[in-house]
């Protein structure tokens, strides 16, 4: 499949390079077309990883990441443009941390989130949100946390759920661990989750961790 | 010990009970005297239990839960009395949960906790946030629920968490299932966590599960 991956950061060369291993053809966008990360990344990974511009990326893909940071990434969408993510499937990983002020705050919480925002600004993109509430480097190997650890999706559109599901699948997370939350309302539950998440990374000392839902027989 | 607990919903009967079963005196508090949901308890409970105003529950305890919903949390704090918690551990398993628009929102969040406010509004009190991530049945018995799953503190108090710590081993929760998050400001942490927890509860059909972290080793 042609699939396009916003951002060019850590999370973003993650997923991208993971997509390339499993097949798939993986254009990195970033602002400008001559994006030093980006570029670096196609050159280091094949005839099947290539770079471009987020509106280049995204209207060449079927199925769009968006690996962007939170604050930014309704921004990046206009850029990449709601039409050419029409009816595709915009698969969102971020979180809006900001850490400017010296402590953690969201840029958007409680009565809204980043996924429902690129939803609202790309009404014609089927937005599923996944895999925030993990490292990147967990995200793309769920097997270097021992258990049966869960990830979660949420998102309007039952059938893009679903094509989300299996790539999880395909990244090494078993349908069974994949817990769908529902609508994309649910990235507000995702979103909100973080700052335990950060707190536990430094409390546990790695980001490598995850957490296994239990409950009574 | 003599305990008070502020609250006379399910939470705060629920750890009345568990605490007169752990030999403790207990005071139900609430807005007036009379509340038939307190003399009730009381009656049910045994010599060791009683019912009064917040001020009195409060001036009487040596520690002190508040169980009362969040968004109400620092108008009870008020009515009990700063100067009626000086220098006593405050309990706070409250949650700012506020279902009214029909959607679930938290009245307070991101960049304040109700652990913070009521830190602040009661200074010489030693505020420890806990269990607000478990359902009440769950917070008194953890066994409830398979697995080594974890519950969190925080608070500026090192002694305070540590004999919180200690109440919850006779809980039922090991000293090594309780993370401490920090200092207070960790609230903000485990109250955002509650979209992810009403979320989930609504995914597995029960409010009696929990979460175990597992970490790369």
């Amino acid at each position: 499949m042609r699939i396009g991956v916003l951002g060019t950061g850590i999370a973003g060369r993650t997923i991208a390079t993971k997509l390339i291993q499993l097949g798939h053809e993986v254009q990195l966008g970033s602002r400008t077309a001559d994006n030093e990360a980006a570029l670096a990344w196609a050159d280091a990974n094949g005839d099947s990883a290539g770079a471009g511009t987020f509106a280049d990326v995204a209207a060449a893909a079927e199925l769009v990441f968006n690996c962007t940071a939170g604050g930014a990434s309704v921004e990046v969408l206009r850029a990449a443009g709601a039409d050419n993510l029409e009816g595709k499937v915009l698969v969102d990983v971020s979180n809006p941390l900001d850490f400017s002020t010296g402590q953690l705050l969201l840029t958007v919480s409680n009565a809204d989130s980043v996924g429902e925002q690129l939803q609202a600004a790309a009404p014609a993109a089927r937005v599923v949100k996944a895999l925030n509430t993990v490292n990147c480097q967990v995200m793309v190997q769920p097997s270097l946390v021992p258990g049966e650890h869960s990830v979660f999706v949420c998102g309007n559109d039952e059938a893009a759920k679903r094509q989300v599901i299996d790539l999880l699948g395909a990244f090494g997370w078993p349908a069974e661990r994949v817990i769908d939350l529902g609508d994309i309302t649910g990235s507000r539950a995702t979103e909100m989750y973080l700052p335990l998440w950060v707190r536990l990374m430094g409390r546990l000392g790695t980001p490598l961790f995850n957490v296994v839902p239990v409950q009574a027989p």
